[in-house]
Parts: C-alpha cells; structure tokens; sequence
C-alpha cells in the first residue's frame, strides 16, 4: 500500500508513505535532477542498518555520508558547528541536498542545518522510527537544544519530500517504539477520539508489535498533525495543542539533561500532568482521566516518575517557548479528542500538578 | 528630509530615512503594540553614543539590552548561544522584539538571532554605519561566520523595517566610512554609471565628511541595493551581482581571519582583481578599468595588498557560497554600471588576477 499526503505550506511538500528506500532515488532524478550532490545525515545504528538499502538508489548522485554520535545531547550547536565543516570538506555548496535519514534527532538537527547552512539548502526527511514517521518529520519544525531549554534554535523550514518506509521500523528498540506511541497517544487526546478508541481496542496488537496494526496507527496520527499544521503553520494558535505534555515534559527533559528519560516518557507524564491539572480545574470529567491513564499505562508508558523536585520542574517551564509575558501557556484536555490553550494557570497550580506525578 | 522606500519581499517591509533614534518607539508602538519586550542588541561604543537617545522614545516598552563586544569575530555560533542564554535570563519569549542597534556585523548577528530565536521573532535594523546603512541592513540577509567560511550560516530573514538615523553617522571613525564607501563603489560599477559619475565628480566633498553628500551617496547607493533584492530575493539570479569582489575578498578576510583587513578594503581589492580579470578576457575596456581604479584609490581605498600567497588564497575560494559543482562563480565587471555573472573561471585566470593585486 502506497499513500501520498500533499501537505499545503508557505512551501508545499509531499509525504510518501509505504514506499522503500529504494525508490528514493528516481523520485529525487525527477525532483531534483541527477548528479547532484547529496549530503547523507544519519545516526550510527540506522546507518549500518538502511544506508545500503538507502545508497542503492542513488547510483545517479555523488552521496557524501554524515554520521552523528547518537543521543540527544547531539542536538546542539556544536554539533551543528562539526556538521558545517564536515559539508564544507565534502564540497557541498548551494544546491547540494541534505537527507535525513534517521529519528527525530537526526531530522530536527539535519534539517535545522539546511536551514542555515548557506542560508538554506535543499532536505528530505527520510523518517526510521515510529517518532518521526509519526510526528517529528512532519511540519517543518527544525531545531537544536540549548543549555537554556529544549528546541530554542531552530527554524519553521519544511523539507522538500517526506519518504516513509515503514519496513525501517522493524529494527526499532521497543523504548524507541514508545517515544512513538506516546505522541500518538497525544494526537488521539488532542484531536481524535477514533484514534483513541483504536488504541484502546488494539492494545495487545500493539504491544506485539504487528505491522498491520503500526502501518494504520501511523497513517491516522500523522494525519491529525499534518490538519493542525496545514491551518497554523507558524505555530500562532491551533497548532499549539499539539504540545500537549511537552511544556511538563521538556522540563523533565531538561532536568535530566536528555539522559535518564526518554522523549516519549516525557510526553506521556507531561500528559498525564496536563490532564491532572484539567481535573482540578474541573475541565475534564474523572472517567476521561482514568482513560487516558489507563491507555498510557496499557502501552507500557511511565505516568508518574520518582524523587523529582516540583519547584525546580516548575522553574525550568519558564524558557517553554509559548509562553507570553512571562505567563505560562498550557495546553489541556478538556475531553478524549478536545484540548485547550490555557493562558491563566497559576503557578501553585502546576505544582499541585507535578505532585501528582512525582512519587517518593 | 524624511523617506520611506517599500521593498517587496516574502514579507514586505519599510526603510525609513533620514528619521531620529527617538522617533523609532513611536512607530514601534503602532507597529508591535506597546509594552512588549524588546531585546537591543548594541555595541560597546555605538550603545555609549546613541543607546540614551533610541531608549528615550521607548517608555512604552520593556528593554533589555545586550552589547556585544566589538569585532568580526563575534559574528559567530559562540556568540549566538551567548545572546540566547542572556535573552532566557531576561525573560524574552517568542513576541520579544530584536533591535539591531549597530553597524553589519551587529546587524547581521542579532538578525541572524532573530531569525532562529524560539524559530524566530521579528526584528528591527537600526543601522548606524555607512556600510550598514547603504548595504548590509537591507535586503534580508543574515548570518555568523565559521571556520571554514565566511557568512557560512545563516538565513534570509527580513526585518520589520529598517530605521535609518544619518547624525548616527557622525560619529563614524574614517576606516568605517570607507567600508561603506566600497559597496557603494561597488553598487555603482554593477548597475548605476550615474553613481560612479556623482562620486568622481564629489571626490573632494566625500574625502571632507560633508552630510548632504552622504545623504545622497547613501540613498542612491541603497536604491541599486532595493532594486537588485527585490528582483531576487533569495539570490538565485541578479542579486548575485551585488558580489562583486567579495569572492576575492571574502578570501582576505578569512586568511587574515578578520583581524588585519577591513571589510571594506577586502571588497576593494576584490573588486580590483575582478577587473582585472574581466580586463584580461577582454570583457571591459582599459579605460573603464583606469577609472575603477582611480576612484577606489581617489576614495582613499586600497587596489593592492602586500605578502600574500595566490595560491592559499585561491584555495580559501572554494568555499564561497555562489560556487556550484566545484566550479568558482565570479562576478566580473563589463563595463561601468553593468556586471555578469560568470561560471567558467580557470584556477589559471584567476591565479594572475591575483598576482596583479599582490605586491612583495
């Protein structure tokens, strides 16, 4: 089954989904003309994975290979910095392209780099995890992380093709298969109350890892973020749900310094701290809360995370990049495919709502 | 004598001449709303002189103010993450407003800032330089250096408006009026013969610092610029002219690693060797040639530099950003007024055009 998704921005692109690595190639002859050069960006382990599969199509190009140690401490400007001089020593110039073939590391950082490596180069997203093919590749969202917060730098600059090989997602670690899942789960929340009916009735489906049953989850979760994207690009009102539980769950990211919680465990305590505070606020009925922890739980998902310190979380929400004037900007859930932009939340709320989480 | 030039762009914007330091908050007001945070950006010795008078007109406004040290070298990735840790500790958030308060360097820094702060807020020009006000604040280009490159990274990011005070230039040491003096040599030899005529006819007044000239040499100088930009925006034809001798240049200053050559003398000199090489392929007649040169030497710019090498130089060349596939791309003069993009420069060629700007 091959499916393309048009996506309408200020620079239209296309997601392919259900193609191979293989055919890239051809489809980029026709793009952007043979013999260009091509600046491969990937991570170690998907490299020795896929690059072979990935390089056989591209026997028209002169391919130049960038591999980025893995983790997302790589997310950086250093690294960004290493990148450029790496591209420099291979001769890429203006019209060269950058594929990003990896998770959403590679793709937030290999795009990010596209955008500013003079002033802008060409970038295919080239999704391998269930993150990306889910999420990350989708929208033109490009950053790296800074010491003062997570995503800080980057650029709205979307790619020129999104090419999905679901086949990639076979190597996947099941800790990397959640960081999925928890976006998806997201989506559901936010958006798509079918979708979370889906997940509820597939659970063990998708506990077993059954391809069928991946291939439709990915398709309905990429389709409410590509919605939401193509009615607010730049991020000024509707789009902004779809952080829901990542101004919570950047801050334990950053706390962590990206190390001892993944991506996915972020998101899916943010969430379940979001929709505590929608409780309380008397937003969100209990049976819809016991819901969404009941799901987050049945996908093997953490909903609570121990010795964590609620002052400092809630100092680290302070660089969350929606927030206006010093406010914190919040997004919560007000029932199963509903969520909200809240502007007034005070702080002794959201400690409340960390409490809930934070177990001794 | 107050003037406004529109320039259309993907996001249009206004240049504003001949206005006051203290009239820009009023504008802002109408523009952004009051009371948002504004992030000025400065240097050391221009926020002394004029950091008092711009603050004046924005009471309505929270300002932070950032000063960066002076130099070149702080066009740089090190310097980015300095600005964003200090605009997270100020509290700036994705509606903080940058103003450029400076020459090109902090022009080029803080909009380079703008544009991949929180993936960009908007930003203000306030260009206080010769060369800032008749070249770089105009036209949406911004950038940092890296090791292997000048303007290596950055974006094409316009700014809200351009706010242009010409008494800012009062204060302006000789070396820096001759950085702007050279792109407006330059903007007359690619397209204005009725600009190269009212320099050489104002040799005198221009050596005197006299105001009304300036003010005029500025305006028809940023005009050529205006013209050329919004042809091409993102420099993938005409706007390309507008390089004349920065190939040639832009390899004296990264050999000199910025610290022994002015911006200025560098395009000087690199404006000489394109000619010469233009001269040498029979493109531009010898006279034309001898008034080039007597006016950059008539402005008090250098034709010549002393011990370097042609072949490290050559090398250093490699990395410009209009090259494409290994092939060096030049701007060559034609005649006064009229310059071409050429793409098929012999190492050779461009070996003896260097050769004639060198002296032992």
């Amino acid at each position: 089954m091959k499916q393309k998704i048009e996506v309408a921005s200020s620079r239209p692109y296309s997601i392919f989904l259900g193609t191979t690595l293989e055919e890239l190639g051809a489809y980029l002859e026709e793009k952007v003309g043979r013999s260009q050069h091509l600046l491969i960006v990937t991570h170690p382990q998907v490299g020795e994975y896929y690059l072979e599969r990935l390089l056989k199509g591209l026997s028209a190009f002169r391919c130049d290979v960038l591999v980025v140690p893995p983790g997302e401490e790589e997310k950086s400007l250093e690294r960004l910095s290493a990148l450029t001089s790496e591209a420099v020593a291979y001769g890429a110039d203006r019209h060269s392209v950058v594929l990003a073939l990896g998770g959403g590391v590679i793709g937030d950082l290999a795009g990010f780099f596209a955008s500013v490596f003079m002033r802008g180069i060409r970038f295919v997203q080239i999704p391998t995890t269930l993150l990306a093919q889910v999420d990350s590749s989708i929208g033109g969202k490009t950053a790296v992380n800074h010491p003062a917060g997570k995503n800080l730098l980057g650029a709205f600059y979307p790619p020129l093709v999104v090419w999905t090989d679901f086949s990639t997602l076979q190597t996947l670690p099941w800790e990397e298969v959640q960081n999925g899942l928890a976006e998806t789960i997201k989506h559901a929340v936010i958006a798509d109350p079918e979708l979370f009916s889906f997940l509820q009735s597939h659970q063990p489906e998708i506990l077993a890892w059954t391809p069928e049953i991946y291939k439709e989850l990915t398709v309905r979760s990429l389709q409410v973020k590509v919605k939401l994207v193509m009615e607010d690009e730049k991020e000024k009102g509707q789009r902004m749900l779809l952080n829901l539980g990542h101004s919570f769950g950047h801050a334990l990211e950053t706390e962590a310094a990206y190390q001892e919680i993944s991506h996915g465990q972020g998101v899916s305590i943010g969430m379940i701290a979001a929709t505590y505070l929608a409780e309380a606020r008397g937003l969100i009925n209990p049976e819809e809360v016991k819901s969404i922890l009941n799901l987050v739980k049945g996908l093997g998902l953490p909903v609570s995370i121990q010795g964590k310190d609620p002052e400092v979380l809630l100092r680290l929400m302070e660089a969350d990049k929606k927030n206006q004037d010093g406010q914190k900007v919040l997004i919560l859930p007000e029932k199963i495919g509903h969520a909200l932009v809240v502007r007034d939340a005070r702080d002794e709320e959201i400690l409340r709502a960390w409490e809930k989480v934070i177990t001794e």
